[in-house]
C-alpha cells in the first residue's frame, strides 16, 4: 500500500475472523473497507497457544504495513463467548473451553481487544456497513454448511440472556421431520443447511440412481462425495432430482423466515452463507414464499436482500466492534 | 374502598383491555395492583363512537371513587397500533380501521392517554409486575383461542419495523401441516391455539365415533358444540381420545417454544391464556419438551413459567405504559 490508506479518515481497527479451519485477519477502515487481509489456516490441533501466536504474528504483519496504529483488535470465533471478559466459553470446531483469547491477544499485541460470536460479529457488518445499513431492524440469516444468524432489533444487535440469541438454524419449522446434528429434529438447518442439503442429495441419488444418474455421474459414482456444492451444480446445470431438492430447500428456508418475520417483524431480512452464494436465486424463492406464508402487517415494510459483505462480513463486524463500541447490543 | 388507596403509595393509572367482545377498565396502583376494575360488554356493532363513550363512561365511574388523579390511561386493544399516535390502525375483531382511540378518550376524559396493542400491554405486565419481574429477557406466549405474545431482550420489548413484533402464533412448525387462520400452513397457532384444539377434537370424535364417545357425550351428540374447554375438560377426566390430542397440543407448543428459546435465548419463558389456564400442566410438559428439543447454550438459563397476572396481564401493562413511560420498547 502507498503511504497511509487512513490518512483523513479517522480510526482503523483489526478485524478477524477465526473459524474452525482458517482465519482471517483483516485491516478495516473507518468506513468498513477491508484494505488488506491475511488469510490462515487455523491449526487448531496444534492448541490454543499456537493459534493465538499465529493471529499475532499476522497483526504484527499488518501493523507494519499501515503507517498508524489502529483503535484495536475485534475478533468474531465460532463458539460462545463472554463477550465482557473476552473469553471463549466453548468453540467446538476450535476444541477450545474457557480460553481466554481477548486478554493473550491483548498482552501479545500491546492492543485492546474485543471478542464476540463470529455469525453476530458478521451481523454487525451487515448492519454498520453491508446490505443492512441505516436499517434498525434486521435479520441476518448465513445458510452455510450450518445455519446461524442475528437480529437487530430497534437499533440493538440481540444477545439474549447468556448471549447465544440468534441459533436461527435450530428454529424447529418441522415438527417431525429429519434430525438435526443439535440433537432436536426438523430444525430449518436440517431440511436447509448445507450438510443436510448434502445428505439429502446422497439419499436421493442413491436410492433411485435412474433419477440421481447425473448427481452420481459428477462425482464418478461416488456418492460420498455428493456435496451441497455439486447439488448446487447440478441444479445450475437443469438436473431435474437437484432441482426438486432446491425446490424443497427453498420452501424451507421461506417457511422458517415467514416464522422469523413474524416473530421478529424486521425491515429487511439478509440472506448470505455459502450455500446463498452457491445458489444466489434462492433469496427470490424466499422472498416469493415470504409473500404467500408471513402476515401482511410483517411484510408490508419488509425487504429480503442478499448479504452484500460476503465472506468480509466477520471480519467488517469484529472491526466494527472497535470502531463502533457504542452501538449497543 | 376506604379513603384514597393510594396515599403514600406514589402515582396510579388507569389500564384498559379493550377486545372484541369484552372490555376490562381497571385501577392500576404504583404497584401493578388492580384496585377495582369495571367490566364492560364491548358493543362494537354499534361503532367506535359508542364504544369510547362506553369507555369513558367507566373512567368517569372509576375517578369519581379514586380519590385523586390518575398519571393517565394506557390501552391494550387487540390489533394494529400505531403507538405514537395512539391511532388504532386495524382491529378485525371490532371492526375498526385509523381510528383515532387515544385522541378521543383524551378529549373525553381530560387525560394524557397512550395505546398499545393488548398481547404486548400484557406482556409488559407480566415483565414489569408479573412473571416477568426483575428479568431483562424474556418471552411471553399467550394461548388463548388464537396465540400472540411478546418479547423483552436486554430490557427492552420488541417493537420490530412496523410495531408489529412477537406474532409468535405464526411461526411455522409444520411445514406442511394444517391450515392456519393467518392463510399460512402449519403456524404454532393451527396446531396448538383454541380454535385448532377445538376443530382437532371435532374431527378426531366425529371421524371415530367411538373412541370420540366420551367427548359427544359431553356434548349430547353436537360436534358443533365441541369446544377446547370440552376437549381440556375430558382429558382432565382421563378420556383417552382428549390426552392424545392434547399430548399433540403440548408437543406442538414445545417445538415452537424450543424454536423461540433457540432464537431469542430468554431467561425465562412465560406461558399464558385460556389453554394454559385450562390446562396449567402443559407448563411442565413444555418445560419437559424443551429440554429434549432446545440447545444446552439456551437452556443453561432458562427457567418455564406460568403467567402470574393471568386476565388482569393487559389491564396491569397498559397501566403501566403509563407509569413507566421510560420502560422503552
Amino acid at each position: 500500500m502507498k503511504g497511509s490508506p487512513f490518512r483523513g479518515k479517522g480510526k482503523w481497527a483489526i478485524g478477524i475472523d477465526l473459524g474452525g479451519t482458517k482465519t482471517i485477519v483483516g485491516q478495516v477502515d473507518g468506513q468498513g473497507k477491508v484494505r488488506r487481509k491475511l488469510l490462515l489456516p487455523t491449526n487448531a490441533p496444534k492448541g490454543p497457544a499456537s493459534v493465538k501466536q499465529a493471529i499475532a504474528s499476522a497483526v504484527q504483519t499488518l501493523l507494519k504495513g499501515a503507517g498508524s496504529l489502529p483503535a484495536g483488535i475485534g475478533v468474531g470465533v465460532a463458539g460462545q463467548v463472554d463477550a465482557r471478559k473476552g473469553a471463549v466459553f466453548f468453540a467446538p470446531n476450535l476444541g477450545w473451553r474457557d480460553e481466554p483469547l481477548g486478554e493473550d491477544l491483548a498482552k501479545a499485541t500491546g492492543l485492546p481487544v474485543r471478542v464476540e460470536n463470529d455469525v453476530r460479529a458478521a451481523t454487525r457488518g451487515e448492519w454498520l456497513y453491508g446490505a443492512g445499513r441505516g436499517c434498525d431492524d434486521l435479520i441476518c440469516l448465513f445458510v452455510g454448511t450450518g445455519i446461524g444468524g442475528g437480529v437487530v432489533s430497534g437499533g440493538r444487535l440481540l444477545a439474549g440472556c447468556s448471549n447465544t440469541a440468534g441459533e436461527l438454524g435450530h428454529i424447529t419449522i418441522d415438527l417431525d421431520g429429519p434430525s438435526c446434528r443439535c440433537g432436536n429434529r426438523g430444525c430449518l438447518e436440517a431440511l436447509a443447511g448445507g450438510w443436510a442439503i448434502a445428505q439429502q442429495a446422497r439419499e436421493w441419488a442413491t436410492s433411485d440412481p435412474e433419477a440421481g444418474g447425473f448427481i452420481l455421474r459428477m462425482v464418478e459414482g461416488q456418492p460420498e462425495k455428493i456435496t451441497a456444492k455439486i447439488a448446487a451444480d447440478a441444479a445450475k446445470a437443469g438436473d431435474p432430482l437437484a432441482l426438486s431438492l432446491f425446490e424443497r430447500v427453498a420452501g424451507a428456508l421461506a417457511a422458517g423466515a415467514a416464522g422469523l418475520v413474524n416473530a421478529f417483524n424486521p425491515c429487511r431480512m439478509i440472506l448470505g452463507g455459502g450455500v446463498i452464494e452457491g445458489c444466489p436465486w434462492l433469496v427470490k424463492k424466499v422472498a416469493e414464499g415470504l409473500e404467500e406464508r408471513a402476515l401482511p402487517a410483517a411484510l408490508a415494510s419488509l425487504r429480503v436482500v442478499r448479504s452484500r459483505l460476503r465472506q468480509n462480513a466477520a471480519v467488517v463486524g469484529s472491526a466494527a466492534l472497535v470502531l463502533h463500541p457504542s452501538k449497543k447490543t
